[in-house]
């Protein structure tokens, strides 16, 4: 329930030769979805400030979505994160109740992230690779512990330059400058 | 995503004679569940007083779970009646999250309402026959139009007499009454 991860941002045309390595060391592939996260604010509580998040996700193709809370994030002097999440799958023909729940008990839609992510598991890691639609690409990699971390680093040959920010987070930030600058 | 339901309080020992009724006219047993439900109440709103409920239910048995909220009721002069319902089924084994999730957001457990339920279809009528703990013998009746209420009432040969309380407002008057009397 707590998850442990590091985001690095990659350029788009590094994604084909990471996906090789994944394939290369017998990574196995998990999933290769578009996903669609919804994000909501809470109807009496700022979710920037308590750094919570709400949000359904649907992936294209699949008949369950999911309802996932996020707790505070703890952030290692590396950037490495830390933070509660709890999900509960939901019926994907159900998911338009579930958003009309959530607006009749106060939550507000704030903001919608997209992604292609091809998702692999290897021993206990997994790593996602993702194209964020307004922010580019990303390698995420989730891990129990540290030294595992270290090795995979190694393995794809990528800087370990840590991204604390949320997607949602980057995109705010995004739409905030597109405002700005029309 | 109206319902609209009547709840008549019956003898318990009336069950037996109105379940061979509906078998009789060929109402087909849509299921027959051990139900329990728990009922939040809103971080920064007063149910009691917005007339609005929020609950997860569990069948025994099934292996989905239903998420609902209910909007406030309007009541006809007969006792009948209709208010908004929302439902989100979610996956049995992702119950415990689902409550976490609600709790993390700031909603607290009120109290839980558990109950025998058989229900039946019959045309565009569904009727249920529940055992609820604490309260007794009662029948639901959901239908679309008012003249299919009476013929079934007819057919059951039971008094128009409506309940206009949710069994969760019963059994808080139930509670607070057992309070009182220790």
């Amino acid at each position: 329930m707590i998850e442990k991860e590091v985001k690095i941002k990659v350029c788009c045309s590094e994604m084909e030769r990471i996906m090789n390595v994944m394939r290369k060391i017998g990574a196995k592939v998990l999933g290769n979805y578009r996903e669609v996260d919804i994000y909501f604010a809470h109807p009496c509580r700022d979710f920037s400030k308590t750094d919570e998040t709400l949000r359904i996700r649907t992936f294209n193709g699949k008949d369950l979505c999911e309802l996932t809370y996020k707790g505070p994030r703890t952030c290692s002097e590396r950037g490495v994160k830390a933070r509660e999440e709890i999900t509960a799958r939901i019926l994907r023909s159900d998911v338009k109740g579930l958003a009309l729940i959530l607006r009749r008990l106060g939550f507000k839609e704030v903001t919608r992230v997209s992604k292609e992510r091809v998702e692999f598991q290897i021993g206990e890691v997994k790593v996602a690779l993702d194209r964020v639609e307004k922010l580019g690409c990303f390698i995420e990699i989730e891990f129990p512990k540290e030294e595992l971390l270290g090795r995979i680093l190694d393995m794809l040959n990528i800087e370990e330059k840590f991204v604390e920010k949320t997607y949602l987070e980057m995109l705010l930030t995004h739409n905030l400058k597109s405002i700005k600058n029309n």
